[in-house]
């Protein structure tokens, strides 16, 4: 049975994009029989890219079976993965995230971990000389997730790294990124068809801090109005989806992508407090804007205090 | 305050070796201000290492302060560390064990865990062209410790990876293999200044089993009749050792090096009932030759059942 390659629940560009990149080189150059994988529907603007490089949508899976061969990427967290990944046989992992422990192997494996944006910047590192033999396509993957991770280069997670990895690949595709990043944050930005509950679920995750049980969630936008017209039913989902996946409370940060800012909605005094207590912003009202806040990973979750 | 490297408690020579070649990579290579550590005295390979090499002995620590910059090298396994490791501030982990969970990070940091013989083969890989400007001595302490892990390539962990890259070093250094590792290795079988608790401890990780806790000790030996002449008061010291250790029973393992076959003492019918199960030995007496038996974690560790 083919290795699977998957990346997190909720799969955004890097964790549909990932796993098509390493299957690839699996194949391709290892030798290594692979096949890409989702552990869910990808999200717009990794719709996107498979339409624009004409890549196949990896197949979409619930769970794997015992002693199923797996690497892991872009996550090392076993609540981001299958119930039941430790029956399966991980292989490797590559990721770009705090290491969380729990994932299970019964020998020592390939763990790559790098504080770099993009899992597709580390894969770049790892491929090496070989990806002279890499298709158009996939290249194309890895420029579109590098560029979805960093924000453009915009996000303070971006490294140099990153950069000269994306400036390199937009330069061998033919690509101009202003423009490419520009397609690439309208798709994502477009999420009329989403209830208000998936739109708190889609990029999300949960962090305890001082006892309480938060669901983080970020949405990504080049149009914020489009979101924040939907304040009032964004905030009345609230308190039924935090109910339904264990959190005290949902926080959301809806992030402008072009102006460099968030907007965190303040629908009681608990997220009056956190956003006061964690960013030192002055709240009246139902929302307020975080000037500079645009990781989840480097400037909210370091800081969430209550 | 300098960064600080240091692998596991009672280092061997890769926990002492490692340490010394990575300090030299941050110092001259990375700019970055690090010294070796170690967490407790060198072993008597390790310590020929540095006599041969003449390398200063790293400093012995005993913890950490909070906040202090550390990497960790040839494990990932708290218990093996400093109680207070995660006080300490890590920002790096080059290792070839199993991942356990339990190291905490802030952030993202850089991990580097692959499936070889040796963490020193893993630094080789990342130090890549820098190997050039290494001296003599930091590659006299790397090939040392690849010879060690792969017990002179005997060993079932040694890969390609390992072989090819020990004998680019012994070419580079003018070493016949052979004769320096019998030279490592008569070092490592001089056992005479150790009791048997301290014998017991020197190459020992606890493992549970079926709801036991064993202290899995393993001492690799030119001439195991050393060690076998003192059977009666290994067995002996093993019922002290375990109760101190919080171990239902101390497992040792005297592996003969040139033979490649380990001999197991068998103190009691726990011990017994361990060695017909976990190798289909068939026991009579107060020991039992395991042919072909050289590597705890790829032969003895997967094995234990009772």
């Amino acid at each position: 049975m083919s290795t699977l390659v998957f990346g997190h629940k909720s799969p955004d560009t890097d964790s549909t994009g990932s796993p098509i990149i390493w299957a690839w080189y699996l194949n391709q150059i290892k030798g290594i029989d692979a096949a890409p994988a989702l552990l869910g529907e990808p999200n717009t603007e990794a719709a996107f890219m498979l339409d624009h490089w004409k890549l196949d949508k990896p197949q979409i899976i619930e769970g794997v079976s015992a002693g199923q061969d797996v690497v892991i990427v872009d996550t090392n967290n076993p609540a981001e993965l299958p119930d039941d990944i430790n029956a399966a046989n991980i292989t490797g992992i590559i990721d770009h995230h705090k290491l969380v422990g729990g994932l299970e192997t019964a020998g020592p494996i390939e763990i790559r971990i790098e504080p770099v944006a993009c899992t597709a910047t580390i894969m770049w590192k790892m491929i090496g000389k070989d990806m002279a033999q890499m298709p158009t396509e996939v290249k194309g993957a890895m420029l579109t997730c590098i560029l979805s991770d960093t924000l453009e280069f915009r996000s303070p997670t971006t490294t140099q790294e990153d950069k000269a990895i994306a400036w390199s690949l937009a330069e061998d595709l033919g690509i101009d990124i202003p423009t490419y990043a520009a397609q690439m944050f309208a798709a994502k930005s477009d999420v009329s068809a989403f209830s208000e509950a998936e739109l708190l679920r889609m990029d999300s995750k949960e962090y305890a801090v001082d006892g309480k049980q938060f669901r983080v969630s970020v949405l990504e936008t080049t149009s914020p109005e489009q979101v924040l017209a939907r304040k009032a039913q964004l905030m009345a989902a609230m308190p039924g989806v935090a109910e339904e996946d264990g959190a005290d409370q949902v926080l959301l940060f809806v992030v402008d992508i072009l102006n460099e800012e968030a907007t965190m909605l303040i629908p009681n005094d608990l997220t009056k407090t956190v956003a006061e207590k964690s960013f030192g912003a002055s709240v009246s009202g139902d929302q307020v804007v975080l000037p500079g806040i645009m990781s989840r990973k480097k400037q909210i979750i370091p800081n969430l205090k209550v």
